[in-house]
């Protein structure tokens, strides 16, 4: 049975820090900052170009996408291990709660929802 | 055989957003604005606490810090999705890419690595 | 002579923020946090619209953004105030590094600059 | 009398666009992703420190600081003039709000008021 992706991620990134010495910086505060600043450098990647074409990036731009989302991941999966919480049951319900905000039949094909929350 | 937690993820937000018509929103440049605000929502439930204090959050504060996590992994696997690239594939890549630009005996124990890039 | 606004606003922040005790919460860290968390929810605004309709925000919507935008200058002062630099003088500062990287005739019309970085 | 920073800095960066024909690329969502994408950058500049060593940043650090808080600025000055709103008077809105949501009696050195929103 191959193990679930999630979890071998966060027992590789856990491994990584500890053969660093660098769970004393991993704080879940210094990975929040993390977070957000990969998360800027990704939102950066589409920054000058229109939404059809970020649909259609060339290669070099979407490893470069690839790799600034996989940053956000990184940090995402190792402040989750941290605060010893499950991403993907924290997913789930944050799943539940949007199909209960966002009924199909009051919301389909409306932005609405976003922008008057 | 389970299946992959990111896999089924993935699944369920795309059917999530074809039940809404809601594609016609999910452009990867919006979603990559998506990802930034909610990293930053969930960077803000950190900020006036400090590193030490960001280990315990009480009950309430941790299931905010889980949604706010959530909603950043959301968007990204929406993102990754739209652009078909496998998001733990591209995070496998930026861990060995790390282990190279960072090795062991180099940085064990020093923050330098981050702070001199 | 009319006071500068930015001098005036640095005051009035560090006024409010003695007011109140809160500089013990106010470290240059805390403070790039909040600056980050208010982009977010500036670039939120902005998440469902394309770019020409960005250039149109109704009423209620402007006064959205004029307030994260605000938001974001709030932080972004005091942020200067607590670490005693002056934030015109760097951005002038700025402005000449941009000037020499990108000289008008090459750069004429042409987004390249910003995404060939 | 001398001229006002903030309208000095909005002009500047008016004739900068308008040189290179950059308006195109400025729409306020474009700009709204660059005010979110340096505010990740000033962010990452406090990542691995602690809210006391944020006090007193070396040269070097300061001036990375001073620029990725002018890039925020820039951004933020260059999105009010493209949607024609003044930057200081929706500061001053926002203080006069949060004066009336902070009253000092009862926020008094807490923190209260924050993490409870």
């Amino acid at each position: 049975m191959p193990a679930d992706s999630l979890a071998v991620l966060t027992e590789r990134l856990r491994r990584f820090a500890e053969a660093r010495d660098w769970e004393q910086f991993h704080s879940p505060k210094n990975l929040a900052i993390g977070v957000a600043a990969e998360a800027g450098e990704l939102a950066a990647e589409f920054q000058w170009i229109d939404g059809a074409e970020s649909y259609r990036p060339d290669a070099a731009h979407l490893d470069r996408i690839r790799h600034e989302a996989a940053d956000v991941l990184l940090y995402l999966v190792r402040l989750a291990d941290r605060l010893q919480f499950d991403l993907v049951a924290a997913a789930d319900e944050k799943i539940a709660l949007n199909a209960l905000k966002y009924p199909v039949e009051k919301f389909k094909g409306s932005s609405r929802k976003y922008s008057e929350e």
